[in-house]
């Protein structure tokens, strides 16, 4: 019998119990012998569940019980998972987490210390809910280069963006109708702003690269000031406005940067609609891939959790060891220089137009360059323009 | 240093030959030593290549050579492909393919020696090309019960259907058009009738199931009788023809059928488009995913091949380890049990066609049933309506 603990019973920890409960039969067979949950810390006491005697609130029992083999931290927030990984990865424990925040900020120190004491520290959950992303970044793509990965990596904002394309809202009322579902929290902010989506493009740019980029100096631009007149003359076009993050290799470095695109509909990140989300990974032998499914949500999030714990029981202690290295001076190019072309929208005449951003294609009030700008070579040509957004 | 052999020196062997030279510092890194090609099985001497003096013409040379870890089968058809592998696995040696034949007709052969011999036989690129698939299949899915995969299988027929719908061409039009660019081979039957899509749902059957179908006994319906009248009427409505290998799980039992079927646009097959493949796998808890990229070609294959040789070199020579087991009676629910909505087209009124098939969403002149039929029932009335395709 292998025994584990569960860090945190909320949406994505109970999930998580639940499925390693529903798929018990299938899954001892699988792993070779049954699985237990020994503990599951939470402030709570979760009376008249299945789940009662099981919770402990103090991490030291976990932390000072030998037969506990793994840990799932499913808490959020840096602190204190951060904190329990660390003693519990000391401990000789392998640690799971579905916490991007922790593995955005403390992937480098986490890796380190699980190498360190003979265990895996693993976060298939952190980015891409559901769909394997992070084992395959690392074990699909050995034989090649990764060039650029691009993604629709937050449910909230692709759900609010879908119905600005679909139905003609504004940002402010699919806002609200996200809101009213529960795709949106109160306080929306981390999502909408970017946030949630930086940490996660930040974490596959260090699987891809080794690279660890620090969120805060990655240029980050949301969707709260997309103009529904811009989404609407695309769609009419058949472009598709999603808010992205990117890395693309440029001079041999990793250079990130997360932004609203435009989407042609030869790309298939245009049709990842609603909560879905999708990553484009794209090898320098194998060409473009993309991998697609629920982002978010206690299912998909609780199966990614219960995938990596049971990897990890099936394959040995160490069988996750990627290396993340924060990004030193010069390791990474900064999102200033990232380079793509443009979209604008302007009363002006597209022979002026022309003047300033070179030739364009015309689609009736609004053009897209031909030429690629860098960041910091668009920004003061963007005041020209009515509206501007990125072109992937 | 790592050495290995490559049997059959076409597109695919000599995609795999080039990659491992190109990427050669990359690969010896990640690795942990050179991977260095001894040995090049082929008719042909290649003179005045970098690779004529590795090229040898009796296989025993390699079967009996200790130094080579590794062999890569890249000949295509069974025979000698299947005899050399089964002496390379009984040799001690670990093989790779990009043989779907193969795979589909002796996986369990070849998968049962190579476990007796203390080897890996793997396969990533038999099915889908360069897109991770069979790796993600056996390591992705451990926590779930795959309960359906549908995928687009075959580049040719995807870019046959692709140009009967974008440009209007009739199904003949577009074959000439796939011949002339080098898509379609002179006698498409294999591609077009469905052949190669069904070795492909066989293997990934076996991977998510454990059981290999026997391809000859799951019914396989082309696109050569694909009328172009129903791929337009169905664009203007935003449906996409699509060949489908597909396997649901039917009372706990695999049932595969290899069909063209309707698909609407919230379905992100509809969206993959000319020569790629896409392949949806549903699991239990993690709901609909989907692996897309270039199915076939030069590069993605041979970067699939370079992915498993490396994968064994690094992580060790029993690391990949499925098991097949051939479907003995009533191990696989039989095609015609089959159960999916149909689209037919007809003069008849609406009110006939509902007396025969309940109710039904009006195309105009072409009719959606709500009802799901099996295969052996729908068969008696197929004969009434001009055509009748699945619906997704």
């Amino acid at each position: 019998m292998k025994n584990i603990a569960i860090l945190g019973l909320g949406v994505v920890g109970r999930g998580t119990a639940d499925l390693l409960e529903a798929n018990k039969a299938l899954i001892a067979e699988r792993v070779g012998e049954p699985v237990n949950i020994k503990y599951i810390l939470d402030l709570r006491d979760f009376p008249g569940t299945p789940y009662e005697k099981k919770v402990v609130h103090d991490f030291s029992v976990i932390e000072n019980d030998p037969e506990v083999e793994l840990v799932a931290e499913t808490m959020g927030g840096s602190h204190p998972a951060y904190d329990y990984s660390l003693a519990a990865l000391k401990a000789g424990k392998c640690v799971v987490t579905s916490n991007k925040e922790v593995v955005a900020n403390f992937g480098e120190e986490l890796l380190a210390a699980a190498k360190e004491n003979g265990v895996s520290y693993a976060f298939e959950a952190s980015v891409g809910g559901g769909i394997p992303i992070v084992r395959p970044l690392v074990t699909d793509f050995i034989a090649n280069k990764i060039v650029e990965i691009s993604g629709i990596l937050n449910g909230t904002t692709n759900y609010i963006l879908t119905e600005m394309k679909t139905k003609g809202k504004s940002y402010a009322d699919a806002l609200k109708e996200a809101q009213a579902k529960g795709y949106a929290e109160k306080d929306p902010t981390a999502d909408v702003e970017g946030i949630d989506t930086c940490r996660k493009i930040c974490i596959l740019t260090a699987l891809a690269t080794g690279i660890l980029p620090e969120a805060a100096k990655v240029r980050t631009i949301g969707i709260s000031k997309i103009d529904g007149a811009d989404v609407k003359l695309l769609e009419k076009k058949k472009y598709a406005v999603k808010l992205l993050g990117r890395m693309k290799m440029q001079d041999g470095k990793p250079c990130p940067i997360v932004a609203p695109f435009v989407c042609g509909a030869d790309s298939p990140l245009s049709h990842v609609d609603d909560v879905f989300n999708g990553i484009t990974v794209c090898g320098n032998t194998l060409g473009q891939t993309m991998f697609y499914g629920r982002g978010a949500g206690a299912d998909p999030t609780a199966s990614a959790v219960a995938n990596d714990i049971l990897s990890i029981l099936k394959d040995g202690k160490t069988s996750f060891a990627p290396t993340f290295n924060k990004a030193a001076d010069g390791d990474v190019i900064a999102s200033e220089n990232f380079v793509c072309r443009r979209y604008v929208r302007t009363n002006m005449a597209m022979s002026e137009v022309e003047k300033v951003l070179g030739k364009v294609v015309d689609l009736g009030g609004a053009y897209i360059t031909e030429k690629a700008f860098a960041e910091g070579e668009f920004d003061a040509l963007a005041g020209m323009f009515d509206s501007a957004l990125r072109v992937l």
